[in-house]
């Protein structure tokens, strides 16, 4: 690949990535890997887009419905070895893994988890850093 | 979709994910949206495979090379506003978020970070939960 230089000057760093000078309290992972793909895991993802955004709680461009100001990141990721058991949520810092999760469980998650700092117990089954 | 049933039994679902019932004590995210990929953010993952399996780190199946009581997960993720600073990495409950990380940095990032419980200063740029 090309060499791309390295920069240390962190307010050049924030110039490119306001995110780095955002304050941040939560980031929501979704999997789509094949296996929680095949149980409609983009539509857990969507179900959380909507839900964050309608509380002004997701980070992100204004065009995109999101909120400069917002404190949690959404992204999607790979599998997390939940293949049998999805869609496979993850909610960090809190280190709380959920299972099972569909599109209209969403809204009791961000209420109760993201909102109140309740884990929905009914379907979390990991919790990272384990014993 | 075809609807699937809810598997209520705790021990079912750690037959079926036996993550479930693992100690996992950090997870370990390489971003591999577009931008990150453009700076070989895939040779970031595989150097992070690398180190972590050499010292039986890395949760996962013997037969991959894994080790099924290990205690970090490595998981690719998608874009989380890195774009222009990529390699984007995030050490999760830690909640360190580090850029411009090449495969050179990755054992690094494990002896020190992983192993040693002390983040990489010179490529961490934001911690969730943030002020």
């Amino acid at each position: 690949m090309t060499e791309v230089k390295f920069i240390e000057d962190r307010d050049r760093l924030r110039e490119l990535a306001p995110i780095a000078g955002a304050s941040i309290k939560r980031h929501v992972f979704v999997c789509t890997g094949k296996s929680c793909s095949a149980v409609e895991s983009a539509e857990v993802k969507n179900a959380f887009g909507r839900e964050l955004k309608a509380r002004g709680l997701q980070y992100g461009k204004e065009k995109k419905g999101c909120n400069p100001n917002g404190s949690v990141v959404l992204t999607e990721c790979g599998s997390v070895g939940f293949c049998a058991i999805g869609a496979a949520v993850m909610v960090y810092p809190d280190g709380i893994w959920y299972a099972q999760v569909r599109a209209n469980d969403v809204p009791e998650i961000v209420e109760e988890h993201i909102v109140n700092g309740r884990p929905v117990e009914r379907l979390a089954l990991l919790k990272i850093p384990g014993k």
